[in-house]
């Protein structure tokens, strides 16, 4: 392809507003371009990498048997209620109705539809198992979109949707397509790892996430750097700290003066403990509008995630005015005794004396012991913190930051029973079809590639997702015999099937140079006065600092031989 | 792939709303599915061949230098509003909007989401010419869904997108686009041709439609037998009539009673006169409410898109109750004499005496003759008819039914007039982006192959676009034997490269020949006991009435050459 006529220019500097190096380069390298906040268009270049990203993943897709659908994008709303998440992923989809009143989503996710599908047309033992797929644009009203395609409102996901008999059945396909998986991010060139996670508005129990390990990642992951263990921030335990029994002779609470002292930093200063020593409270309203108090030690940070699974909602926000009183609670002085309200105490709280909020205005309690002052439902709800117990080792914890490039879940019945989705068995009983959903977003992996392989001067493209093998520039000469040159010399590498963009450009060799670094292909050929003088071309990869001269009754062979992976 | 786990059953007989043979059999061999009316899933054996199609659409304009992109499918009001679309396009659209209160439209089409792209990345004339090209999901409000994929409400459109210097560069993106879309439809066996249409609600002036005749189609195409004039009845002319002079001594106008005479047909009998005979005038109201007169022959039709066209307006309907009153008519009665509207009087009026309304109930006038009793602008808003002689050699023309499966626009400078989308050109001054755009939807081309390639028995793919080359059918035998050679047959196959549906299941053969014809798979290899005895296999094309045997030494081989195009 020549570069004079590609669609999409390179930029010398990104916009101000790109936060990430992956997505400066994709904006200078015309990769891709912005329509509105969190939609963007895939320029030439970019749609290559991406479509050599789509058929590794359907290759590897293909391999463990799966066959390829394809659903719509507008989805009728009948098939979501079915679910109940019609309602519950309001917030986060776009919604449109057509000009006769009916309703649609555009598909945020499509387990609804292809369960749908499945019961029509699976109806015996003899037709499973069975797994389908599709690549397939999903909308999600993201509020904050952010860093290019990490966070978007639009984009093309790999979804794939197992169907079996029962949960061995579904077992093998989980872990065929967790390996799918493995396969087709190493191909890719991304370093991913699988972690266990948490399966928010999914459904369902088991999923894992297939994450790379990046600053610039929004996810928090915990590493065991002794064992395999790693889980996401919102599904991660500790081994629990050495029990400590509960001191006998603690003395009864008592109030202590703490004017104008409504966070755990002020009490620190104020009181002279660490906060580990202190008890924070947090009144909390879920989706359905119950109130909950929530009690940590002072040092822990509540995971909201973990919140909604124990709550069984999908969003949890600070209780109202009204319901501080009705708890009998002050706001900044909440604490656990005598509160009216369900009360949640979190595992890390342990059987010792804490400093308390005292739902009174500028006054905490002290020697406040959890059991003896104040009962509550025990659950995990704290976030892990880097050096916490590894809960399968023992050994201390990392936190990392991660992108989440792939999710897989099991869900068994779990859609099957709300959509009465039944076979008929081989001993003639109906039974639910059970079910696994398996995602990967397509523009998400493409600029996971780019945070992960660059440099200062541009994208290093791996091998098998470069828009193209080879990048043949042609240096402006006066000597006229090098554009016919350059032309042969591309004309002869495409028919030998390697993929050229071709830089016939009227610019400097500088600036050819600089774009050839940005755009980042793995092999850039060279064609000047001087190299014709040698009978040869420049090539030199992207990584090396300087060229080779190769003779040009060679060059054709030696890419061939370099170009693909 | 194994019949047995395939994703989609094969129905005996189509669901009775099925109204056409392509969407009865669309239906029943299990390429698609509807989620909704005009929201349709593709199943396995659909998709493949739908991706046949997009690969020979890719390749042609691939080889034309068209570079391929991918825009959203969600598109922000912005742009569609520079060019006043947002507004006409609503009655046929989907809209959304964001809980932040942005609007979005699901893309009708995409040139205006190009043109911004191109006004930001074309900025010299060096940039050009440029073709860009994508595959995405249209949605489209219809208000009436029809026959499958026909008619639907969402659907893959391949819209190209030319962006040119001037006219003449323009001109010759145009006429390669025509002709990669000739060379598409022959590709994937459709016998389309190209015809003058109206441009309608995409602007511009020049338009061709790709129209594939067949009595399912609903467009009337209106194709001459002598010369190359072909035309959709929205853009058709007709050479006039030989002109008749206007009779000197007409009486003038008179009343005659015609009571409950509202229809042409009442009074051709009642007055025992023919049809064109009569005037008939259409009061009618635009997009804007201006209210217009037409009058027409009583023989001839009103062609609603030229009238459309001649108004600048997007819809036309009946004229209100108050508009009646405001223009002195009375519903069935109206007549161009008197009237207080604005009139158009049709190219098909003839200096003459006519009978028409009297704008009085229960009255017409006799002896109305135009220019003299009443005056309006001359237009052309009359359907041809058969029969009418041709514009350009004056042969009797034929009026066809026909499937729309491309279509092609020439827009010149309307959509970067609108949008302010410049270039630098070489003499230094700013000039438009000369742009067209080119469209193909991939649901509807898939139906048309379907409803011009069947027989009773069911589809007859073409081989380029077939599913599989080769429908391997294993009988069953109490013969051990069968089923493993037919599973050696069908991996020797495909290690050959040839692409198998192997049909492994339990069934009669009755069932599973009436399903290999059903799907319609160009080559049939039975494998059963019989055929293993002569130790060959047993090869059918889907048209033949029988197979042959063929030695089982030869059958890949033999395949192979019979499999692609």
């Amino acid at each position: 392809m020549r570069q004079s006529t590609l669609f999409g220019r390179t930029l010398r500097e990104a916009p101000s507003d790109a936060t990430t190096p992956g997505t400066r380069l994709l904006l200078r390298a015309a990769i891709a371009r912005p329509l509105a906040a969190g939609l963007y268009t895939w320029l030439p270049l970019g749609f290559r990498v991406a479509r050599k990203v789509e058929q590794i993943i359907r290759e590897e897709q293909d391999r463990i048997g799966a066959q390829e659908i394809r659903i719509p994008v507008i989805t009728p709303a009948e098939y979501w209620k079915e679910t109940g998440r019609w309602d519950t992923l309001e917030p986060v989809t776009f919604r449109t109705r057509d000009h006769g009143g009916r309703e649609y989503m555009i598909g945020y996710t499509h387990e609804e539809l292809v369960m749908h599908h499945a019961r029509s047309e699976i109806q015996s033992y003899r037709q499973l198992p069975a797994i389908v797929y599709h690549f397939q644009e999903k909308g999600r009203d993201e509020e904050r979109p952010r860093a290019g395609l990490l966070r978007v409102r639009e984009f093309v996901m790999k979804d794939a949707y197992s169907i079996a008999r029962d949960f061995e059945e579904l077992d093998r396909q989980y872990w065929a397509e967790h390996d799918a998986y493995a396969r087709s991010f190493a191909r890719m060139g991304l370093d991913a790892i699988s972690v266990e996670s948490d399966t928010g508005n999914m459904g369902g129990d088991v999923a894992h996430e297939f994450q790379v390990l990046t600053d610039v990642g929004e996810d928090r992951i915990v590493v065991c750097p002794s064992c395999d263990y790693r889980a996401n921030m919102e599904k991660a335990t500790r081994a629990p700290a050495p029990a400590a029994a509960a001191p006998a002779d603690l003395p009864a609470y008592a109030s202590i003066d703490t004017p104008d002292a409504t966070t755990i930093e002020t009490l620190e200063r104020r009181l002279g403990l660490p906060a580990r020593d202190f008890l924070k409270t947090l009144l909390l309203r879920d989706a359905e509008g119950s109130v909950v108090a929530v009690v940590l030690p002072g040092d822990r940070e509540l995971n909201e995630a973990k919140l909604r699974k124990v709550l069984r909602t999908s969003a949890v926000k600070f209780a109202s005015e009204a319901d501080f009183t009705a708890a009998k609670a002050v706001p900044g002085y909440v604490g656990p005794v005598a509160l009216r309200a369900r009360t949640l105490v979190d595992a890390s709280v342990e059987p010792r004396g804490y400093v308390a909020g005292a739902n009174r205005k500028d006054t905490h309690l002290r020697d406040v012991v959890p059991g003896r002052d104040f009962r509550g439902e025990r659950v995990d709800v704290h976030d892990v913190a880097a050096g916490d117990r590894c809960p399968k080792c023992g050994a201390g914890l990392a936190v990392r930051r991660g992108v989440e490039v792939g999710n897989i879940f099991k869900f068994g019945p779990y859609y099957a029973d709300k959509m009465d989705a039944t076979y008929l068995a081989e001993d003639g009983t109906r039974r639910p079809l059970m079910f696994g959903s398996y995602g990967i977003g397509i523009g998400r992996a493409v600029q996971t590639i780019i945070e992960t392989s660059h440099d200062e001067r541009g994208i290093v493209w791996p091998k098998a997702v470069a828009p193209f093998d080879a990048h043949v520039v042609a240096l402006p000469s006066r000597d006229g015999a090098v554009p016919p040159a350059a032309d042969a010399l591309v004309a002869e590498l495409e028919s030998a099937g390697i993929e050229v963009l071709y830089d016939d450009r009227e610019e400097t060799a500088g600036v050819k140079f600089a774009d050839a670094d940005l755009i980042g292909i793995p092999l850039r050929l060279t064609v000047s006065a001087r190299t014709l003088k040698e009978d040869a071309v420049e090539l030199k990869g992207r990584r090396a600092e300087n060229g080779t001269l190769v003779p040009r009754g060679e060059i054709v062979a030696t890419v061939k031989e370099l170009a693909r992976p």
